[in-house]
């Protein structure tokens, strides 16, 4: 029987319970469609980080490197660690050492859901550069504390970083409804956008199915909201992805909607699911939480690994579920009733 | 009788035909409220640099610092004049040469007006820093146009800056609803970020009746839609607060109806106003862009010259307008109407 091992890691706060549940749907899944689900779950978090001094050991990503894939719940616990720290230690690291260069998230409204748009009919697949651009990390402080203090910091955008992702784009597009929306704010950032707008222009020579637009950033984001039907797949670099995929997840409902991949296209490392949303200390364990978002990446993730069909089994369930009122409205129902009716649905 | 000097720039596209429409408005308030608008009009724009190869001529800051404020309409032909060329030749350079480091933007629905989301109950004050930041220009391309390209832009923000524009957001709070939101992105770029963060919360000591609290701008993105009417104030960054005055926009019903001003608070330049939206080349002189936003940008720019009660009168106006129906559907009504009602309500 085809067997695949998955990393768990739940992470922090509601993380935990968020995985915790999303994978018994999973395991299930598993089991209805003929193939094994072996975890080995990782206790790497805020907690981990107070007992030992780092959020997951030295060589904690060679550990990881030989797993099929890697779900995670959530990683942050501001009032214990700095983020800085957390998501520093833990969450980025993977990301770009193992090249999970596209981090896709989508956004429509499941059956059932209300959002905050009067518009229902959109569905957008946001396509996030994850490893570079505004989130190199590079900058510092001068005259630090003083009135003379200067920070900068410093966004790098290689040809080989930005080429991948629009292509990774373009195929996207090319697999749905053709259009492509490529994102930058080259009016005003004259180096790096431009560059971005440039790699877009020559590969759309490549790619003569697709139709390509750019927009700003600024134009963008009232887009989503204004007119989010005339979108297909959107492609941004990693600040700007950042920024729409959590108006994505706004229009989509909010934040327990919102599902996330971190793909390394090439498969030479592993991959990574885990919801957009954060570990949200203040309810955390209460059960009250959406586990809907990581069970749709954990969708994602059956998907990328070639289950197809468990992949849309899992879809079909939650849509089910949602359809029928169960896990609609943030807060009403518990994590439980969700997964006890996700678990029927299956 | 009190007499006041503007510098009208109409600029390009719909910005020559919302300016005309403005203007008569002012005029007639003016009028009303016994005082003088004497209005030179400047032609920079695209088509001026056509002829002469500049956006503005090399005396043109020199030309506009006596002027009592500064009425712009819209500056951008892409398909004559790159951005890069346009903004940087004229919108830009005004903005930073007269130091206008608060760029202030109201986001609320007008009466009468039917916006994107289905809350209706929001009114927000965008506050966003006009001078540094993401958009210094400080950048560079290597290897251009070859497989090892390297692009970098540089995000500056001195403690200057930063401190003026958050020392104006805290007082805007003070005199409205006692509410900052303070928007950055501390977890992912930890320089420029943090440091704003930092200056956010010493400031704070200083003004105990405001209630401050710091969100990233992925998270705030999303607030916007899911909860606006939670916002008071929020002050932001240079790109941020781009993006979130666009999203603002889109909640307010479009940027038919976003108003701005960029505002030199210390007075030793000239204020300018405009509105959100561009130079619109594909509805230029039809007759149809909607002039409440530059209508409403001058009432911004009346209340900053002191004239409160023809500000106010202003505004009534447009609410009575937008109230009776006319000029809330994008593309309904000529500009001819919507002014016409306008001078009417007056
Ligand atoms: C927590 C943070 C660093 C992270 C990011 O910006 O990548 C999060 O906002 C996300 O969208 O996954
Ligand atoms: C045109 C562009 C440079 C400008 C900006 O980003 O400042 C515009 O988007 C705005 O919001 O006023």
């Amino acid at each position: 029987m085809k067997s695949y091992r998955i990393a768990l890691i739940p992470g922090d706060g509601i993380g935990r319970d968020m995985t915790a549940a999303a994978w018994s749907v999973l395991q299930n899944a598993a089991k209805a469609h003929g193939f094994v689900f072996e975890a080995t779950e990782f206790p790497w978090s805020c907690a981990f980080y107070r007992e030992t001094g780092t959020m997951m050991p030295a060589d904690g990503i060679e550990t990881l490197r030989s797993f099929d894939a890697i779900l995670l719940g959530a990683v942050g616990w501001p009032a214990q660690v700095p983020d800085a720290v957390s998501l520093h230690g833990l969450l980025l690291p993977i990301r770009k050492s193992f090249v999970q260069y596209a981090n896709i998230r989508p956004h429509r409204l499941l059956a059932g859901v209300e959002g905050p748009l009067k518009a229902t009919a959109f569905d957008i697949l946001c396509i996030r550069e994850n490893t570079e651009g505004e989130y190199s990390g590079a900058g510092g402080r001068i005259h630090q504390g003083t009135a003379d203090e200067v920070a900068v910091e410093t966004s790098i955008f290689t040809r080989k970083g930005v080429e991948r992702i629009l292509r990774f784009a373009f195929e996207q597009a090319r697999s749905r409804r053709g259009k492509l929306a490529s994102v930058t704010k080259s009016n005003a950032q004259k180096y790096s956008m431009v560059f971005w707008d440039d790699v877009t222009r020559q590969l759309s020579a490549e790619y003569p199915d697709v139709e390509v637009t750019s927009y700003h950033i600024d134009a963008m984001a009232a887009r989503m909201v204004m007119a989010p039907e005339t979108l297909d797949v959107v492609v941004a670099s990693n600040l700007f992805g950042d920024i729409l995929t959590d108006l994505g997840a706004a229009i989509q409902g909010g934040l327990g909607f919102a599902a996330s991949a971190n793909i390394n296209p090439e498969r030479n490392a592993p991959s990574m699911f885990e919801p957009v949303h954060g570990s949200a200390p203040d309810i955390a364990h209460l059960g009250i939480a959406n586990p809907i978002a990581t069970v749709w990446s954990g969708a994602m993730m059956l998907d990328h690994l070639g289950e197809k069909d468990a992949a849309n089994a899992v879809m079909t369930a939650i849509e089910a579920v949602t359809k029928s009122g169960i896990g609609t409205v943030p807060g009403r129902d518990r994590t439980d009733t969700i997964t006890a009716a996700l678990l029927a649905a299956l």
